[in-house]
């Protein structure tokens, strides 16, 4: 403990990232920054932008990257990208700052931090074009676990063959991310497919009776495939726990 | 109405067929049956045994033959099939009883009926094992509607492969009747798969969250395929509107 | 596949068009637009404008446009309307663009586009002035598979003569749509006055409990009469399921 | 009060009846009988037999009888029919007992008890034979409060010439109880014929989605026609609250 | 009918009011204004100003004056009360206008209409503050309808000494409507106290499970006491429900 | 630790009773007892009897008496508590064993065991006799925790004057348990009347929509008063949450 | 009653206080406040900000802290806190204006009020940053009945470790309101944790299924350990409720 | 597939097996056995007992045992266990058969069967007794598909240091069930806890409001924790897919 208060006195370390070492998270006045959960798991911490205004996430994604090294926000819009991009580059200028306008996430390193990298595959598949932002806040956190992503769009049940088209490279992944709205069928076609464990992602989209994603949530409980889901557009989580099947399968590869 | 008075004194015509064809329905101890909505659309009339004593069953069953020719008893149980085919029989010796076990049906046709017969096709077809009882229904009320039916089972989409093994035996046919619980996936395929109007039907199996059906048929109202939808386990819906859907393209085939 | 790349070469061909042709599906940067599904069964490929950006919206007009010789919009609002009226008219001149407002539709026809014609008469049935756009939907999408719509309207059941006063003109049709908000019970009354097949369309008009089309829906369902169902406000899927039943009595009636 | 408990004393009065007469209710060990609440309204007070014992039903019968004169029992099966009338028949020697099997209730009257009778008409319509022991719950409730009834039966919307032909029959009554199953409409329907308020009784009579009266209810809470609504199978409800009006009506008419 | 065409070519009738003689109804841009339904029940055909813009509503409204010589506008906003005014006031220039802004209604009546007069009363009663949108809305019916409105406010159960200080108004009325949200338990209470019968109306009052007026539903449906119900916030039904009990106790006053 | 084993060898003390001392719990056939829970609320640990066979609970019972000297079975049937009874009798000879059919309890003693006693009251208050069941067994934990309880019974708000009778005893109470069936308006009132805290129990009485406690616990959650609420029929935990305020309450008496 | 009116004319008290005194209440344009509740039970009337105007929530203010010498405002935003301030600035020169952002509450005490003080702890505890709200509601309520509050933030139950850290703390409490959203699971955790009453407050925090609050709130019902449970985001009730507890505790150690 | 009908016409092969290997099926009187998919996952196809009676069960467990040398039966009662035992003892004399009564499984192996071993560890973890049933179906697929399982039991987060005294052999796991009902906290917890994939289970224990699992899949839907989930009761599915993340590791491990 001592030398990471001599860090703080010399102005090696920032404040906040003494806080974050020594107590696990980091105060701000937009809230608290959880750093020690992304040690325990590798999963990084997520900033979701939705429902704080922009200079609160600023805020936070700077404590972030200064006490771990990065920031991943999520569900962003335009402001919010702004306010970051603007906040990071002026506190740290040499970190990059990576925009995904489809996924709607907003990732930074700060210099010299390395990303891990794991030895295994995830598949991170859609069954149309609007279930491309949830499966995008999915691969964006599946990379900065460090899984290499293999993305596969456009496979909707409704025209079976794209599906079929595409079954070695869905073969071939060491898990799978599905997602899929209005009735949600793709994951139970895809792990009918497949040897690797499926995670089904139901997207918010349809319209009328069990339009918000239900349809999809409900269907996908209801599978006749094995198959494990996460909750209506929980991109992040779906990205999160095969992250996890990647880093587990990884380590063995490792030995 | 003459005439019919004259017959029914003299004994050509029971009082209950005289009284359909005057009312257009008949009185019973067990409630009224309604003879002339069949003759409207060529719909049999069906008498639905679930929540009636057997007896009721039979006694209606024997009023739908007197005043139609036919009776057509839904969801039926062993004690129903076993009070309708005794009662059947003794007052109508001639008459023939058919049952169909796993599709809960009985049919009865009084000696000399002759079924309509229409030049039309309707696929039936289901999902899984689970779903014969409400595809049998709809099965039963098409062929006593006079189309003829093609079944094809076990095609569920866990295992895509079987569905396109039938791809040739689905597109053959004017219409089709898709039977599906659990996730409710089926109809979407087969719809992206075909030119003719689907139905889709979905089907009381499953378990836990939206197992009564509710998952399926929240998914087919949410297809991303063009198809409508019966209620749950609403197999003689399903099997009437298809076969209105032959008649039209009978009689326009008849031209 | 020769002739099509010697087209592109040429310029007789748009790329998009071609890679429609090769691929069945068209890539723009507003998602992919799915031409080859349209050769199917008839039913034109609809554009949602509902949650996409005008823009958007135009971009995928014109590529349906160019890919299939037509663009059919849904659920469009003025600046919609304004944005794909104005790229179709710059990129294709001689393109014919037809608005209508209260169906909420735009249809675009590229120079000697030609609609195919059908055999076949669609009532499309309204109980009540809010109905307008659902049916509205459904009426345009009939129009362009070529079936020939009749439109009967305001003959909700709490007057029931109207909807006595027009039975020869719903006996007349081949098949019915019957939309429908509040309680929704004007299919189940029009189901019993004619032979040919309804598709029953709940509309999310009301309030309180069961307001938002669900009451409607759950009475469709329940209906007396024999009919089946689209999910609430699905104009388009009511309009090509009647389609395809138009269809096929005019393919019958062709011989 | 000294009077009465004299009455007591001398045996011209049993200690319920007068419990009665000074609490308001009287005891018994199968629960508490309020024979108050049926003199302020002119309601009689039912003893739901439903989830009671048959000797409590019997029980709570007699002190209705021996407080009121009067006992009206609901929801009754053939156990509770039975030890109802052994009780009373056993107790009350002059007693009349009447049972109404479809309706399920069970009417006692204590020798010399006089029925009030209302110079007012109330219709009991219902959609059909399944409706008959809501309805009959109503009509029973209804003459023990003294109006006129008249049964309407079996005039569901599917086939509404049977409806209309009940026009003048409806349009007589003071005040309507309209049962209905399935989608409910028919007191939308009737509701529009008439001049005179109209309760919509919702019958849990259906299947699969909405199937126990909740699509019923639905509908009749989103009628287009004005009209109030009573909770699913509360024929009692529906009997009463009519009943109200045909007592304020018959009031006004006495003048 | 000669006679209205001849008023029509003299220029003493619109031909809106001429098309509602004959028709039933007037037809306009904005819809259809249902004219006949007017004369059926004595209640006033009401325009519901919500998901309509202020000129479409204010359109009908004249319509409304034009054909019946009443308009009644619900579910106001300050721009729709604006052009119903403006409109009213430059076409009809002896017309009168009467806005409740709390009701959010409403009232036009031509020069020389005169309202229907009935010999009874209605008490409209609230739970509290926040009741008065639905009530004000039964009260403005009620006025039209002519039936004497007795409003009693902010009497709701939390404070029970409210109401019984107002036990004699209550039992004074010949129908009562009572409106209540959150749990909505002011109608069971009141219907205790009252012999005339009481129309229960849910307000959507609250927050949280239930609150948007599904508890304050649920509860009157179950409550204990005798009465009826209708949807949330529909103040115009309970108002015309209670409004034709009180034109059937005025008649039979009338004799 | 040493003391227990050694009393164990002695047989002084049973093995269960020692493993619950060690290890806070003691396992049986039928699953494992939580003796330490006990210790730290002063809540018995209850035994649902629901759900399982009279052999378990028995079981369960008996090692509950040997390790914490009390038994507390909930949700019995006449088959449980004669096994409770018998298996009790037979193993403990001198225990005490408290049958209460209408809380559906059995309470058992140990020879020598004190039941704590506070100096505070709760009074445990029902709308009607239905509620006995749900407000018997929060009287019976009461009791056990050591509160003098108070029932007051039958004070339905559908007749306010018998809630108004009871003023004074129930603000005599320190807390209050009120339970209420069907609308569940009665804690409302209650808790308007009182200073003391007061927690609602939802009954499952009641039909139709809401009625199996849901319209209660709807309308308890959003109640004007203030007040707290259980899960429906939890009675056992009202009687336990109002035994924790008891508790406090008399331990602050206590000094 | 004299002197209250003595006090009026001579200008000492205003007509709104002498309204108050004597009615119970005050009217004001933007309705009633309820002066008389306050006295009862010790809770502050509170004025609930969201679905008002400014304007009206400023004017119900000032009355209340003209009638009972305090105000306090909940659910505010910028433009109330606004009104409020400069309203009560204005027409009370000398009364303090507390402003709590987070809460989202306005406190406005007249010059010479005295806050009670009760000799209890109420411990007011959150999961995360998002439950600040509701929480903030809870500890104004609070401190405004006099307790002594004690905030323990952040304790989500995903890091177990921070709610055992705060063991001691959690124990010291005479009472606990436990807010949390997403799944709900912290109040179950320190129920276990601790001996004094917990008061379990869902936050409608979250997203896709259950996600506004009705998966934490059916979680808390379902609670294995002893609590009691308020409506979603009712932070008034849960202090308010809290309240009346540590009440009940500081009058027993005043003896 | 000569040699394959070799085999049959010579006795070493039955029909049976014949069937399952050349079409991937097997079909019986009872409905289809799915042979094939077993081969694909390494995922025992598992006979769900409920909802057949015991001679089906055991006519699809024979097949099983004759077609992939092994039959998994779920969901079994007594008479189901006892029709198996006898027709696999019956017809492969040297058949094990093994019962698990808790889990409500069987297991039988054909002589000479060899379980698939898997390296690798996966931890069932229950929150208490009730959990039983579904946690246990979950080991015995686990156990068959070859991982070793750990079971930790009644660790439920009511008693927080039950969990944490299993903090090590959590951790040990490669991957982890979590099984729970009532609030389903308890995965929520452990996944804060460990760094292996979790898949929550929830079980349907409970009452009242969201007492049949809702609770619990709500909860663990809207998890603060990374973990995905299965429908409620679907043990076989936790088992089934947490063996599949085991396969992977194991596989990765073998190298």
């Amino acid at each position: 403990m001592r030398d990471i208060l001599e860090a703080v006195a010399s102005g090696e370390l920032s404040p906040a990232a003494a806080e974050a070492r020594l107590a696990g998270y980091a105060s701000t006045d937009a809230g608290r920054f959880d750093a020690a959960r992304e040690h325990r798991r590798g999963v990084p911490e997520a900033i979701l932008a939705d429902g704080k205004i922009p200079e609160e996430t600023a805020s936070l994604a700077l404590t972030a990257l200064e006490t771990t090294g990065r920031a991943l926000v999520t569900r962003t819009d335009e402001a919010t990208v702004a306010a970051v991009s603007e906040r990071v580059g002026e506190a740290r200028p040499g970190a990059t700052v990576d925009v995904d306008e489809r996924a709607r996430t907003v990732v930074a390193h700060a210099p010299g931090f390395e990303r891990p990298s794991l030895e295994a595959t995830v598949a991170v598949v859609t069954a149309g074009t609007s279930d491309a932002a949830a499966a995008g806040e999915a691969a964006t956190v599946l990379r900065e676990m460090g899984a290499t992503v293999d993305r596969i769009d456009d496979v909707g049940v409704a025209n079976i063959d794209r599906a079929l088209d595409q079954r070695e490279a869905l073969r071939a992944a060491d898990a799978l991310v599905v997602a899929a709205g209005r009735e949600g069928a793709l994951p139970t076609v895809v792990a009918g497919m497949v040897d690797a464990p499926v995670v089904a992602l139901p997207v918010s989209v349809g319209y009328g009776f069990g339009g918000e994603g239900e349809a999809a949530l409900a269907g996908m409980l209801q599978s006749c495939s094995v198959l494990s889901v996460v909750n209506v557009d929980a991109g992040f989580v779906a990205g999160a726990q095969t992250g996890l099947i990647a880093r587990a399968v990884s380590a063995a590869r490792d030995g």
